[in-house]
This record gives structure tokens, C-alpha cells and sequence, in this order.
């Protein structure tokens, strides 16, 4: 039997009525002739209700309490969901993480997958449930005790559960239709792909796209689980949504897929850094211990014997990587002669895997910013992506013309 | 290392500071010397929002998945009593029911207890842990699901857990400060017991004095668990509630200890009901199968071959009970002259194991009933129970009559 996994987020599981329009879609794909895993997480609310209780009750609490607590918002989705489709005449149970059992690492509240033995689950199948109902974003830990995965971990539960299953595809149901090109609001002519790259995607995951979570995207692409993002809250049919997969499944080369942006970011210059072996490693050993999200890297040479060194953080994070940065250099660790700090940029990317192949983007984009002298601060450049900082009152004008400039409102 | 048992119930862990009021009181216990299971319900409201979301979702629903949803409250309420512990220096985890493994039947939402193997919390005991947190009313089945024990079902977890690690006590802390000879609302002369029997608490609880679960009550007195019970709000020592024992640790000896009673009460009489063998199976297994709690039964010899038969039964079945004797005797099953229904009675109990050895309790209790002008419409007695119809509009002053005659105000 063909076997699908579906994941339903919080909003698509908010109340009764959207778990039963959930379950409608679960019992269209079993009247299709699939076995269906459902993942689902916990009803929109309740998770930051328990988080709240724990927070309250212990602000440094013990990692084990917060995640029995916690993980018990995906049970009672998973049981009502199961409820639901039993009223709808499909064969369903619910299962929850120790159940099935979900192994994980012992790393509380970010535990990683150690193994899903599907014999529990196939013998259920075996004897004509046509769904499982897997509460998602949890696990069991060797010791016995209840994991959670930590953010995005519902999506990264369904990833998991179509590798280890072997599924046709995995739907993420979720509030939006799919991956578009760039964020409609900031330009109409934002279009939707009906296919986009496993590489591409985790470019636009971390760069602000907040469909999909990093993690699940990765795991997809090493287990080649066909991703697909679509609308819960739409008449959905097997075309809808984005399909995330293989870059051999896309057939029409396009240079770049999609304008990202992020709009609070920070850009912070250490002059005249005394150069010697191991100085980034002092730089940015300090700013990881202190929590500090560092994004972009840029070294200069500047001149014999010192360097300039730059990189991106974001806004909110300022104050904490000044702190570091002065303590270091007060304990010697490193010597630099100034630290200037712009908290007003706006990170701009393109993505593509066209671009591999395609010489001449990089240059493509940046005439296009000067076309609307936007000036570039810093630059980086991957495989498949080129990401500048500028000026942040240019973010949606940069956006627009860079969406402009590689035609991305026209499909391939 | 003596152990103690300590149960919240709902209103006792309602809330956040109300968790940390009962973590206090356990830290105390421990702080005497005791290793402490602690026993908690759903914070109060949690349960019935639960439970609505499943019969709203699925009104025949099964009842392996309403398990599944419905105990998660307990676990919450588990994971949040072992913090806040946690915050107060006392070494504590939580356990929900798997994890013990509480094992049970399979009879969902009224599953019967198997086994509470000690190993995994004695171990954890062992390892230095002070307080186990056990999330009540909730089990595992041999087939793996989670199941739930029905109504008072945390009493009863309480009082297993008391049995199985052989608990010096079990407290049930609520929201009354113990068991008194009669309700005080309706007179003031009611006086808490220090100490009340197995064998009285059982007839008290079952008469209506809601303090604890009939269940738990009959467990405990098979295992001899000393329960107390005893007030969550206020501040509480070793001699505080009222214990419940095996009658050996009482040494004085009340002949009465309580008055009991039960106002919606319907009697239904059926007259001239032909006498043969079987006749009172007939008549009650029919009202049973309808769902009929019958109650009283006195059956009284009238004339040759003719038998009167009275029960009672809460008023709000009296319907059903018609409706199932109508049928029955539609059907031939037996036959009777009229059925007499009078909705308009309460019963009133005296309680007390020493009425075994006093002779002319009930003619005392009788006595005082008449001095009031109160007719008495029927009789039953057990062995430490003497029980009574009356009209209903009597039952305060009947109660009132009867404790000022046994004398209850007065500590014996």
C-alpha cells in the first residue's frame, strides 16, 4: 500500500472545526488508496500556555519537566484527531511519541532522532488502520523519559516519519499556499513555485522564509523525502502547493528562484585587527559563547600586519555582542583599533542552482541595485546564493527590482 | 526511609500558587524524614475541557483515544509539581502512569489496576530523588494504550501507590478539613472525627458525605492503608484531618459515629406482586438493565401468594424506572396490583461500628424521629447502619434530632 505523510501545524489544528477540516483531507488521500501518517502539533495556544506555566514555576527549569509538560499539547491534538477521522468511518488510532517509540537523543528540549522502528505502526496498518496519528515535535529518551525537539520539530517528526517509512511524499499543511518567489507583500508580482529545490529551499528557510523549518528541509534532502508545502485552509488537489525535491525532478533550469530578505540586522566592523594565526577564532569564540546569532562573515586586508574584520547579527543582539567583544579585548585576547556598528541594514539574497552553471548573476544583481543606487555595504556569495547588506530603507525598493531584474514573475 | 503518600486533588493544584502551596506542605513531610509519592490530579477545569473537546469531536467516541486525551491533564499538573519541588531544593520527578508502569486492565475510562511494580521509583529513591510526582487516575494497558480509572480515580491511584510501597499513610489533602459527624451546613453541632473506621467511611461515602471515593475507601481497607484526609488550605500538622483506619486503632468506642443523608430519593412501591421464586430477579433485572441505581429494597410479606416489593432510587430516574417496570410487565415477566411512586423522600443514615455490640440503637433512633413527628416510610439495617425514608421537608430536623441524641457534638 502507498503510504503518505501529512503534517497539520498548530493554526490547521487551532479548534474542532479546523481538526475536522484537517481529517477531511486525510480521508480524501485514504479514499485514494494510501496509508496515511498524520503528524500533528499542538493546538495554537496551547503550547505557549504550558511553556508559560513552566517559565513561571522555575525560569531555570529542569530540561525533563518542561518537555513531559509540554509535549502533552501534541497528545491531545493527536487523540482528537484520531477521534475525528473514527467519525468520518476511517480506521485510526493515536499514537504518542513512547508508543510508537519515537527514539531521540537525551538532549531535552532539542533532541535528535535516533530511530523510528516502524514494526508497531505496520502491524497496526496490517490489520486495517488506514492512519496513524503521530504527535509530533517529541520522543523517548534511552532513560525513559519524554524528549521534545525544539523549534520546528513537528515539521522535522514528519520528515523523519516519511524516511523512515518510506512514503510516496510528505504534505506540510501549514497557513500559506506555498514557496513564492519573494514575499507577496512586499511585491504582487511575487509569484508561486510549483517546484523549488531541496539546496534552494534551505536557502530561503534560513534567510527568513519562514515556511519550512531548517532542520526538516535538511533532513529531507539527505533522505530525498519529497517535500510538499500547501494551504490548509484551501480545496487542496494533488498540484497545489510547492513541491520541495531533488533537483533532478525540476526539469526547466531557472537561474535564480527567489529574492529573500531579513529585514533587522546589524553590521558590525572591528578595524585594524592585530593579524595573526587564530584571531578569528578569538573574534568569534567569545560572540558563540555569548549567544550571539552571527550570520554573515567578511575578512579585508587592509594593510601589513592588520585586518578589518565584518559581520551581521541581528539588531536585538547588538548590545550582547558589544559586551563580548570589549571583554575580550580587555582580557587580550585580541587588539583591534576600532568596533563601528550599523544597526540600520537589511540582508538581501538571491537563491538559485541555476547559478552554479550561470556565470554573470552576481554581476546581474548588483547593476540592478545600482540601477536604483542602492549602495551595497557587504557582500558573501555561496554556491547558490549572493546575499548583500544595505541600507534598510531600500529593502523592499532592492526586493522589487531585483524580482524585476530576473523576471521572476514569469514562469520558466 | 518511611514513606508517605500525599494526594492533591484539582482544586488543591488549580492553579500556580496553589501547586506551590502543596509542594510546601510536601517539603515538609520531607523535611521530617520521609521519602514522599505524591499523587496529583488535573488542575481544576482542565479535566472537563478536555473531556468536552472529545464529546464535542466524537459523541460514541472510543475510549482508548478519550484516555489518551483526557490524562494529559494529570501529566501537566505532574511535570509542574516536580519544578516547582525543584525550585524549593527538594530532589523530585515526575512519573506519568507508563512510566511507573502502572499496569491495568484494558476496560477503558474504568480500567481496574493489575500491578505497580516498585523497581523504577524505588531506584530512583535509591539514587537520592525525595518525591516521586505521580500523575493519578491514569494506567497502562497490556496492549500499551493509555488508560483512565473512571471517577475518583486519584484517590484510588493514592491509595495503590500507599498499598504497594507499604506508605506509613496516605494523606488525601482537598478542599474540607476532614470527615464530620454530620454536614455542617445543616447544624452547626457537627464535629470533625480524629478518627473514623474503615467500615463507617465506606457507609458515610456511599450515602453522600463526598469527602472520598467509595472505591478508594474499599481498597484501602483490604490493604489497610491508613488514609487521612485532610484541608490543602490551611495549614496542617500530624494531627490535623480526620484518619481513616481499621477500627483496632480506635480505642474509644462510639456506637454511633455519623449521620448521613441523601435528599433526592424516590420510593416506588409495587403492590400485590405475585410471589414465586424469582420474582425479586424478575423485577430488578430489568431495572438494571435500564441504568436504574436502586438503592433500598424491603420486601414485606402481605397476603397468601402476594408479596408488596419497595426500592428506592434517585429521583431523576424515577422516569427510566417506570418505563422499565411497564415493559416488564408488559412482557409477562411478572405481575403486580399498582405501582405506587412517591418522589418526595430523603434518607437518613445513622453510621457506627459500634452499634454491633449495642443493642437498641435503632429503637433510640426511632424514638427520636417520633418525638419530632416524623413518620418513618421504611426501614433497612445493616450491621453498623440503620437507614430511613422519610418526607423530605423533615430531613434537616431529622438530622438535627439524630445528632443531638447520639449525642455527636460532644467528643466521646
Amino acid at each position: 500500500m502507498p503510504l503518505l505523510v501529512m503534517k497539520f501545524g498548530g493554526t490547521s489544528v487551532a479548534d474542532l472545526s479546523r481538526i475536522k477540516n484537517a481529517a477531511a483531507k486525510v480521508k480524501r488521500e485514504v479514499e485514494r488508496g494510501y496509508d496515511v501518517i498524520v503528524i500533528v502539533s499542538a493546538m495554537s495556544g496551547k503550547t505557549n500556555e504550558l511553556v508559560g506555566w513552566v517559565e513561571q514555576t522555575s525560569p531555570l527549569f529542569d530540561a525533563r519537566e518542561y518537555d513531559a509538560v509540554v509535549a502533552s499539547g501534541e497528545n491531545v491534538t493527536a487523540g482528537l484527531m484520531a477521534l475525528t477521522l473514527q467519525e468520518m468511518d476511517v480506521p485510526a488510532r493515536s499514537w504518542q511519541g513512547w508508543q510508537v517509540p519515537i527514539h531521540t537523543t537525551s538532549a531535552h528540549s532539542s533532541a535528535r532522532f535516533v530511530s523510528i522502528p516502524r514494526d508497531n505502526i505496520d502491524a497496526k496498518f496490517a490489520e486495517g488502520f488506514k492512519v496513524a496519528v503521530v504527535a509530533g515535535f517529541q520522543g523517548l529518551s534511552a532513560e525513559g523519559r519524554i524528549t521534545t525537539l525544539g523549534r520546528g520539530g513537528s515539521d522535522t517528526t514528519a520528515v523523519a516519519f516519511a524516511a523512515a517509512f518510506g512514503a510516496e511524499r510528505c504534505d506540510i499543511y501549514t497557513d500559506v499556499d506555498g514557496v513564492y518567489t519573494t514575499d507577496p507583500r512586499i511585491t504582487e508580482k511575487a509569484r508561486k513555485l510549483d517546484r523549488i529545490a531541496f539546496e534552494e529551499m534551505l536557502e530561503l528557510a534560513s534567510l527568513g522564509a519562514k515556511v519550512l523549518q531548517t532542520r526538516s528541509v535538511e533532513l529531507a534532502m539527505r533522505y530525498k523525502v519529497r517535500l510538499r508545502v500547501l494551504s490548509s485552509f484551501e480545496d487542496t488537489d494533488e498540484n497545489s502547493g510547492t513541491l520541495v525535491c531533488d533537483e533532478d525532478e525540476i526539469m526547466e533550469s531557472r537561474v535564480v528562484s527567489g529574492v529573500a530578505y531579513s529585514r533587522d540586522e546589524a553590521k558590525m566592523t572591528l578595524l585594524k585587527v592585530a593579524d595573526r594565526p587564530g584571531v578569528a577564532a578569538a573574534i568569534f569564540g567569545p560572540l558563540a559563547e555569548a549567544g550571539v546569532n552571527v550570520d554573515m562573515i567578511v575578512q579585508n586586508i587592509s594593510e601589513e600586519g592588520f585586518t578589518d574584520m565584518t559581520f551581521s547579527c541581528p539588531t536585538n543582539q547588538v548590545l550582547r555582542a558589544e559586551k563580548a567583544i570589549n571583554e575580550a579585548k580587555a582580557r587580550g585576547a585580541y587588539e583591534f583599533g576600532q568596533l563601528i556598528v550599523d544597526d540600520g541594514v537589511a540582508k538581501i539574497s538571491v537563491v538559485g542552482i541555476g547559478m552554479r552553471s550561470h556565470a554573470g548573476v552576481a554581476a546581474q544583481m548588483f547593476a540592478a541595485l545600482a540601477a536604483e543606487n542602492i549602495n551595497i555595504k557587504v557582500i558573501t556569495t555561496s554556491e547558490i546564493k549572493i546575499s548583500v547588506l544595505i541600507d534598510r530603507k531600500y529593502m523592499e525598493l532592492a526586493v522589487q527590482a531585483l524580482h524585476d531584474a530576473f523576471q521572476l514573475d514569469k514562469a520558466s
